[in-house]
């Protein structure tokens, strides 16, 4: 059986006794019922995820993908390709978004290269010579091919390097599930705003004129370009919305099938994974394709300014813990959300019950 | 001269340098512009009330300010009035919402009696006595009367009463001020969400259907009642918008009174300060009124499910960080978003700039 299959296989959906155990013990806290809100629904899908009423967060991984796009080559960025290997020396250096935030919440980052045009073979020797380590920082190779290829040409990939992508995204879930429980999403990735528009287009039935945003800030005319790139990808590629390996291969992103195949992997093995923003969100509407139940498993961290994403967490009825206008990527809104995922176990297992704690109920 | 106005006179604006010299540096770091939003917004802000550029917000103090409400009597809240000492009870005890999120955040919890009706003597003797701090806690009596009178009946309390709670928050925050780089307010009092919607209603000038809310969860009949009670408040006792004392004395109570004082006096000393929910909002307002510039320190944690914060929060021009259904108060929602106020910093001292990290930028 192929890993994809296999892995798939073993998604079960959320424990029901589980959450009931959770509910009826949140429901019981010193407080007005429910006024933690959201955090409580949070800390009964914990339970559900985790079959667990000490829902375990404490080791955190997050897992920026980072990979190119050959449709820069039409001006859908401001910045260069070149950025994307940039950023990969940023993490290493511990001077990125992703690594300030980490450190905040204690999360080590695992950077892969799935496919980044860049030359990424100094990193890993590099990180090995590091002395001290405030890059929090580990990097993978999983290269599936030196960058997709330009979408608005042809396929961005063939459909044996979008499985490729996928498992490479479980095998690092598998890799480090003994020492993860739980599990966040980043994405490096010039240009990568535009096959995740495509890929939300295709999957929700959205027109590409409300799932495109302004990426790394690109103005009127040049969004009006993007979204022209992107309905002639579509055009010229026909991807199937009912076959996600199609679709991530005809106008995905080795990053985006790296993602997914991480939130499968991640949910196979019933631990949570908070899915950060725009680009992730599209690697988790591949994953949610392949196996629905896959939703279970995963955590929306924000919104993101991409306007595509409210669309794309509509689709998956899930909703942001955070709406703070960010449009970084990385895994900075994973790692924000974290910090809210850790509070609510700490509501679920330290609040005292009214009984616990000799507090009057309200009246009836 | 009396510490109401002594403290009030010390108030300044931001430091307009110190804002200029962090977006300087937030603009050059290695994302896209302004990629990291509000929390962006929020580092700016925190260098423009510190004067630093690293701006200290490691030692955290949540106050929390407990008074009951003699207006409980009119059947207003879910819960009967000795829940407060209760509550108190259980802070100590550490098993309160507000424990279990000040530990997540390492923040420290200073509950104070500012008014509560049962006995509270034996707190402080409780906690000496204590092994472990499980709690976080430490306990101060700042007791101006055991309870706020019924407002639907008469002034809540004397002109000089509302003086002296004002000036109880203004000496705690001066007595933590050593030890203490960002403050939080919390509240805990069976029925102040009727005194905080009276409030609201009158500095802002909405009406009083707006700014009433359910608080621990009353019913339609019950909302009506409520509303009634507030309104019938008001017109017994026709509160002088333009005068923060006479309101706080006619409708208000002496936790709202010290949450007040508490956030002049971090003003005064330069000391950011996270405002909690509704309550904490309400006891804003009558700083505000008694000092404009007393907003430039506030931050506003989150939107509570009240929906009077929404129009109280709009009046002082703040957006919150956080929005998750939360409605409990004791300051939760300020040591959440303390997390959000950490991340800030941790941006603007931790992330490189295009030049540090030799990141090819935007093209024009």
């Amino acid at each position: 059986m192929s890993l994809i299959a296999d892995t798939i296989r073993q998604i079960e959906p959320q424990d029901a006794a589980a959450r009931v155990a959770a509910r009826k013990r949140l429901e019981q806290l010193t407080m007005p019922h429910w006024a933690l809100g959201r955090l409580m629904d949070l800390a009964e899908d914990l339970a559900g995820m985790t079959r667990s009423q000490q829902p375990p967060v404490g080791r955190k991984t997050i897992v920026t993908m980072a990979g190119d796009h050959g449709v820069t080559a039409e001006g859908v960025s401001k910045y260069p390709q070149e950025v994307t290997v940039q950023m990969v020396h940023n993490f290493i250096q511990g001077g990125a978004g992703i690594n300030a935030l980490a450190r905040l919440v204690n999360a080590r980052v695992i950077v892969v290269d799935m496919g980044v045009a860049g030359d990424c073979s100094d990193f890993a020797a590099a990180k090995a010579g590091r002395e001290s380590d405030r890059s929090n920082f580990k990097f993978i190779s999983k290269r599936v091919r030196a960058g997709a290829q330009n979408m608005a040409r042809g396929p961005a990939m063939t459909r044996e390097d979008a499985i490729r992508s996928i498992e490479a995204g479980m095998e690092v879930a598998l890799a480090c599930c003994e020492s993860t429980d739980i599990f966040g999403t980043g994405d490096m990735g010039i240009g990568n705003t535009t096959p995740s528009s495509a890929i939300v287009a295709v999957i929700t039935g959205g027109k590409v004129e409300d799932v495109t945003g302004r990426g790394t800030g690109i103005d009127d005319q040049q969004f009006h370009h993007k979204v022209a790139v992107i309905k002639k990808s579509l055009e010229i590629n026909r991807p199937d919305p009912a076959d996600a390996l199609d679709l991530l291969s005809k106008v995905g992103g080795f990053e985006i099938g790296g993602i997914a195949g991480l939130i499968l992997g991640a949910a196979a093995m019933k631990k949570p994974v908070v899915v950060d923003g725009f680009i992730s969100t599209a690697g988790a509407l591949i994953a949610h394709r392949l196996e629905p139940k896959a939703a279970d498993y995963m955590i929306a961290a924000h919104r993101s300014v991409e306007q595509g994403h409210r669309i794309a967490l509509k689709h998956l009825a899930k909703q942001p813990l955070i709406d703070l206008g960010l449009r970084l990527g990385e895994g900075t809104g994973a790692a924000l959300a974290m910090h809210l995922v850790e509070a609510a176990v700490r509501i679920l297992t330290e609040v005292a019950t009214f009984e616990e704690a000799s507090v009057s109920k309200a009246t009836a």
